[in-house]
């Protein structure tokens, strides 16, 4: 048997973009034993990545769901792509996803499959660095006490181009240049995706009812940021970077996506700007903090093909908690400082 | 249904002393409606920490194993801890265990159990910071290509105590003072901890087949660091270390144990001395670093008790590769500088 051979189950793949082009060649390289039965695409005359299989490629969706065992879907938004996988789900399906904008404003819909365990998103939240795991297993042992986390990519780069001087329409055009940006680039810079991604992390975490709505109205994004508020940071050692946090305040789990100054001894402040990072307190535990990819092709790819071999041996995904945390007594978090 | 309440099972202790103590007062905190049912010790009539049912202490071990429906394991050592959990896993109970060393040496009589993911032991690495359920989990979406951890919180107390300026003897004499060390300081600082912790990884992730003797025979401690040495690397900004690593070496995966020297800029040389972390490289995922506490009464017992949940909710516990990770052709590792 080779490693991590699984056997031949049929893999329906909705979407064969970037990730889904690196996550066939992993499985090819892998040698998992699995076939890409069928892959929905709207043109299968669009070139496509080597490892995706070009007889596979269909513009059917029923096709999809009725040949395949396992569904995997990246081809992301929050409509057809949340329909095709709850259908899967219903059908007793395993279904694995990068889709963090789906599962963070249609979480209802989704929640017999979460409690079942039958759905899978590492992939969501970070890419292949663990995130949605630890939260969902180990760092329960804790009670939460409060969560910080560096999670878009876009931002990331975008905050480092004006470090060295470049005003935030310099950057973002870059940005586009390099393809780190959307050509409609408010879903990374106004916070909405690292906000999807927070809201995924307090549910697993905090509070399982926390309402998209609130989170979003607790975001801002960093198009207002101008090369004099970069530099006076600075000049303290200090940088500015779009933070999701998730802490007590009035007796309720807050959930914020900001911009904030992190002192040169924060946690977080020492990743390259390349990378995401999440910092995690609990009351046993103490401080935990996770750092590495959050995006991209291959690192996406690497935490669905880490999820496809759960689903593949059964084993549960991550399921909410079933009542929020409790807040913690007296409890004083850590405060960032906003940048308005 | 209280946060995290999962029914009234019989869990029976083996071992009562801090991390036993800390766990049962986490367990009373938690409400989670569990009875520690039977507590293995060898003096019933010690002072026990607060959360300790005295009523459930026992010297018999036959009443533990009989009465309990989940056995907990942080009694030490690789002798009759293991025959206890043996017996109990052949019994079908599911076993939790903080214990690195009777799985480093004894590991093949664990293969039954390991398979069939009725043991956990994520507390035997890192404490409650995650590294055992990232290593069998997520982190193997990618293909490893080397790892390399802080993994023993004594040598780590005792660098950062010559990094003052004290020789060993001191050092060591305050770490025992401090209860940091034993009384027979030499499984932590001779590198046997380290070791066994090292091993435990290198099987989820690298090797299922790695022997305790061949880890054993590349692991070296810090007793032979004198302040000179120490003084020589603070110069340039770096720190020495003991770190466990894995890299493919000659056509096989091999795992050290040995202090090094970490130049400023390398990723492991930033946690402060009373952390661990863990640097993981793939090739899909690229870096992936992981801090936290690595030993203590609470930070232990936090990852002791994420595994009961788990066991109570009978999700499988890690389980080892079926093969050897396969070496990365042409992959140069990052070397680090061993002390000699």
């Amino acid at each position: 048997m080779t490693w991590g051979a699984v056997g031949q189950t049929r893999i329906g793949l909705l979407g064969a973009g970037t990730v889904g082009g690196a996550l066939c060649e992993l499985i090819a390289a892998r040698r998992l034993g699995v076939q890409v039965a069928h892959v929905l695409v709207r043109d299968p005359d669009k070139p496509r990545a080597a490892g995706v299989p070009t007889a596979a490629l269909t513009t059917d969706p029923e096709e999809v769901l009725a040949g395949s065992e396992v569904i995997v879907e990246l081809m992301g938004g929050t409509g057809l792509a949340g329909d095709l996988m709850l259908r899967a789900l219903a059908a007793g399906k395993r279904v694995v996803t990068a889709n963090k904008a789906v599962l963070a404003e249609r979480w209802d819909a989704f929640a017999p499959a979460l409690a079942a365990g039958t759905l899978y998103f590492e992939a969501a939240v970070m890419a292949g660095t663990p995130a949605v795991a630890p939260l969902a297993g180990v760092l329960r042992g804790s009670r939460p006490l409060e969560l910080h986390a560096i999670l878009n990519g876009t931002c990331n780069y975008i905050l480092g181009e004006l470090e060295t001087g470049a005003d935030f329409e310099t950057a973002l055009a870059e940005a586009q240049r390099l393809g780190y940006a959307e050509a409609d680039p408010s879903l990374d810079v106004d916070g909405v995706d690292a906000a999807h991604k927070l809201t995924l992390l307090a549910r697993l975490a905090f509070d399982p009812e926390l309402s998209w709505e609130a989170v979003r109205a607790n975001t801002r994004g960093i198009r207002h940021l101008t090369p004099a508020v970069i530099k006076e940071a600075m000049e303290d050692g200090g940088r500015i970077r779009l933070v999701g946090s998730v802490y007590p305040e009035g007796g309720a789990w807050r959930a914020a996506v900001r911009p904030v100054y992190l002192p040169p001894s924060h946690a977080l402040a020492g990743s390259a700007s390349n990378r995401n990072g999440l910092l995690f307190r609990g009351d046993a535990v103490g401080e935990v903090l996770i750092t590495g990819a959050g995006a991209g092709a291959a690192p996406t790819a690497s935490a669905v093909l880490a999820d496809l071999l759960d689903a593949l041996a059964a084993r549960p995904g991550p399921s909410p908690l079933r009542a929020a945390a409790p807040q913690p007594d007296g409890y004083e978090a850590h405060p960032l400082g906003e940048i308005k």
